[in-house]
């Protein structure tokens, strides 16, 4: 990997260099384009690891969120941003959503269809339901899944959240009054999609949010998604009661013209369901969610986001800006997880993504939050039932609150559950989570975390695209491939320096054992030996005849018998 | 915390310094000790963590496996050991179950009844299942909990393994023929045990082998585990077709006399199962299965623990030594998961256990592995089924193979699944796991990773002492006392570090907001003024109001009169 110096240069604003972000290829890998067949000028960008030639099989093909700056014939200029995919639809007031349900398949459609088959086979004969473009059009159609995509973000690769789809995930980044430099946070954003995150949401808070936003936008591969709230209430001085729908729908358009993919509108929090959290543990933890409450008690009227949800709707059809219905009254701990005020505002959710759908908006629903693990399953159930299967997309969720700094963690286990159960898209968490803004290795750790998390997910789906990544990593570890194990693995760089740290020499990585036995007790050695004795003694052929004949029997004339194979 | 320098000698054996382990309290936290009832001389150790004045709550108390280190009035010195527990059962020859059966509550069963209330309530009657000595006697009797307990190794601190009790997390630590020293060995006990490993087990197989676990058990406040496969194939210089019964019985007997708690036996790596591992991705990965496949190969013969399983019995039953029954044909990666070999060898494991139930030896059985998150369950419900309820005690399982370098997250998802399941200990997994032996960080990060999958699975098994800390945490939280946050956590230091590296200032500590934010748009600190603007307004009233009349209704009326509350 090619590494840039990691500037921060706190006060400035607009001295972006050429250069300051990470750019360069995965080890032993390189990026491949598939063109579509509908759309031949698409090109699909995934990447393949080769393999040792030992190994005598052909690259792994693995999905690829890095864009460009993981390409080493890009040029990147950070000050110009990345080229604009010329394919991409741009008509004002037609939604992927539109043209889904009126049998048309879009570029962007075909893209997602090749890109979640790793462009491998189109269909995939293996999958259980073909990802074929039709079927990414009818998932669309449908509201199961969504592509955001503003016209304005041309930059931006198609992708898809559904529950039949692979799971995604979303790193926050953004900062605050307190930290970090527009540099830093567009540094943030490649470093985030370098190590697989699907979307990056832009939640800054401080200064020069309009400028942080648009050089993250303009350089950004994936979907970028907001909580336009933030800004709206930086206008108003931080003052809450002085929020007013104008104020909010300038800030909705403002950057819906700049290219955000999709807004997190909070709608759900009504008048009638703050009075539920007041017995709380941790009441209102949404700052979204909390500011709309704090609005609503001061005004003793209902949410603006509510009252004007069908105005709403026009400005996000215009752009084809998603939904990201939020949960402000999800749970901040495990005594709140499904109460009364969560689930009230899930039904609202429910509601008003009929009313986006009649305006042929693209939606998901947020969810929570800290959930304990029995207790994460009803939010799936329930998700589905009120919303009538729009995808949900859920902020891990903690499984306890007990680990400040492992929150990555704690909420890495509920977010793989969830993830099983059909959750779409999975919101990470990093270390930082409720103690500090996440630095560049927060970001990493967290990120990869969530990898684990919706790779898990993807796994125990039965997604049988997604077992070929971890057959062949384990089998070129059976065979003490080292390199092929590190360069597999979603974070070459760390298991190799982890190898390192115990046996440094580049013959160690040739050898066949490792430091945690050594070379006499190697289990993986003796296995090896094992096999090949088996195979001289035949064993192959006994073992087919034992399943043949039934294993009982077998089983039972050895142990009479207490003999030799 | 008081800590001392971590000495790592290469090349000494017997030159343990006095104070190369790391002691001192956790941050405003006393150690306690309370009295037995049925045996006044025993003291049960516990922690208790002080709150903030402004709280005006009572200390929390919480469990507590580190032992003498961790309270300030202990004088430690590893050349001596840990002071022996005179209360302690030490008869030849009768085990807890032997009492259990016989309607005796031994002192540990009392120890392990009050550890498991945390002194608080004896019985809780918060419990669905109150941990009474008497219940924790049945569940020995039944064989569905053990309590790992040497007759030679008094100076462990009884502690109960069994799915109705609070889910347990073991640490592997010892040194191989590369690395690590014995006094690195036994500051990795302390420091796993101080961070809540409830067992350690000794792995070591390089040199002086015997010396490094007595250094460990005389020091050790956990019950201790072995693999005494290990030491028997060091015997024969590492040949495995040399070892012989004979080695291995004088290992057994040997480690036995010194103090281990529990061995783990590959018994159920039967000569036919061997061939059903022919055509796994990565074979066996088990050393002990591995070792004892390669010796059943060579002479043709069946696995020698298996036929010698009654003499095996004897031996453990004269010490109070606990089977952990291995498993040898565990899968070793995700494709391997839940296949013949490995239910095939489960199910001679619940033989065995009803045999070594007839020596009263007490019994656990141990698990994979990798496996993805849809198979997790079925590992368990055939465990329950075949073993007869004997306590299950798993290795992660790891829910993909794509992460070395994480896969204490890839398994942390795992174990805290099977936990809930069922799964009476989690064998921990650290960072460098496939990749290098762990050093310091790496056990603290494994241990701490694994207290959260146990305590996720407390939870969601319903435990409601374990709810205890979570909620005085979240409180501590919202309330914004940093300080209580911190030390409620599993790792105050990690926690207090990484909230100061965005806001160093002590006065931070105090304030009423942090920095993901910034002051202005803390959503605690508006649900602070929405609850108190509600108080003020009546809102509790109105919420109650609102509760008795039915939500629905009220939602509907808010909704027509878009009016205030």
């Amino acid at each position: 990997m090619t590494k840039t110096a990691y500037s921060v240069k706190k006060d400035q604003t607009v001295s972006i260099e050429k250069g300051s972000v990470t750019t360069g290829p995965f080890p032993s890998s390189r990026k491949v384009y598939i063109p579509g067949k509908m759309y031949p000028e698409i090109r699909v960008a995934l990447r393949e690891v080769d393999l040792d030639p030992s190994a005598n099989e052909p690259p792994v093909r693995v999905y690829d969120t890095s864009g460009p700056y993981s390409d080493p014939k890009s040029d990147i200029d950070i000050r110009k941003g990345l080229p604009k995919l010329e394919w991409r639809k741009k008509k004002k007031g037609k939604t992927q959503l539109t043209y889904a349900r009126a049998g048309i398949i879009t570029p962007e459609m075909e893209y997602v269809a090749i890109r979640e088959n790793l462009g491998l086979l189109t269909p995939n004969p293996q999958l259980p339901t073909p990802i074929t473009p039709e079927f990414v059009r009818s998932e669309v159609a449908s509201g199961r899944a969504i592509i955001p995509a503003n016209i304005n973000h041309p930059e931006a690769e198609p992708m898809i959240i559904g529950r039949n789809f692979l799971v995604k995930i979303n790193a926050n980044i953004g900062n605050s009054a307190i930290g970090s430099s527009i540099e830093e946070e567009v540094e943030k954003m490649v470093w985030a999609t370098r190590w697989g995150a699907d979307t990056i949401m832009d939640l800054s808070t401080g200064k020069n949010i309009h400028e942080t936003r648009e050089w993250i936008i303009r350089n950004s591969p994936v979907p970028v998604g907001t909580v336009p709230i933030y800004q709206a209430l930086e206008k108003t001085g931080g003052v809450a009661e002085d929020l007013t729908w104008k104020i909010y729908r300038d800030t909705l358009i403002e950057q819906a013209e700049q290219g955000v993919d999709y807004f997190t509108i909070h709608a759900g929090v009504r008048l009638a369901y703050i009075p539920l959290t007041a017995n709380r543990v941790t009441g209102i933890v949404s700052r979204g969610g909390s500011i709309l409450a704090k609005w609503c008690l001061a005004h003793h009227q209902e949410n603006f986001t509510y009252t004007h949800f069908e105005e709403i709707c026009e400005i996000m059809r215009a752009y084809d800006v998603s939904f990201s219905l939020g949960d402000g009254l999800r749970p901040g701990s495990i005594a709140d997880a499904n109460d009364e005020a969560q689930f009230a505002e899930l039904k609202t959710l429910g509601e008003l993504t009929k009313i986006a759908w009649n305006h042929d908006c693209q939606v998901m629903i947020e969810g929570p939050g800290h959930v304990p693990m029995h207790l994460i399953k009803e939010n799936m159930e329930k998700q589905l039932e009120y919303c009538h299967e729009a995808p949900f997309y859920t902020l891990g969720p903690l499984t306890t609150d007990i680990a400040p700094g492992y929150d990555h963690i704690t909420s890495g286990i509920g977010a793989a559950m969830i993830g099983w159960y059909g959750t779409a898209m999975l919101c990470y968490v990093t270390p930082k989570e409720h103690l500090g803004l996440p630095d560049r290795d927060d970001v990493k750790t967290g990120v990869i975390t969530y990898k684990i998390a919706a790779h898990a997910a993807d796994l125990a789906k039965g997604h049988p695209g997604a077992r070929l990544r971890d057959d062949a990593l384990s089998k070129a570890r059976f065979e003490f491939r080292w390199r092929d194990q590190f360069n597999l693995s979603l974070d070459p760089e760390t298991a190799e320096d982890f190898h390192d740290q115990t046996l440094p020499a580049e013959g160690a990585k040739l050898a066949h054992f490792c430091s945690m036995c050594g070379p006499k007790f190697c289990s993986m050695k003796i296995t090896q030996e094992v096999r090949e004795y088996a195979i001289k003694q035949g064993m192959k052929e006994m073992s087919d005849k034992f399943r043949e004949s039934g294993a009982e029997i077998y089983q039972n004339n050895l142990a009479l018998s207490g003999t030799k194979v």
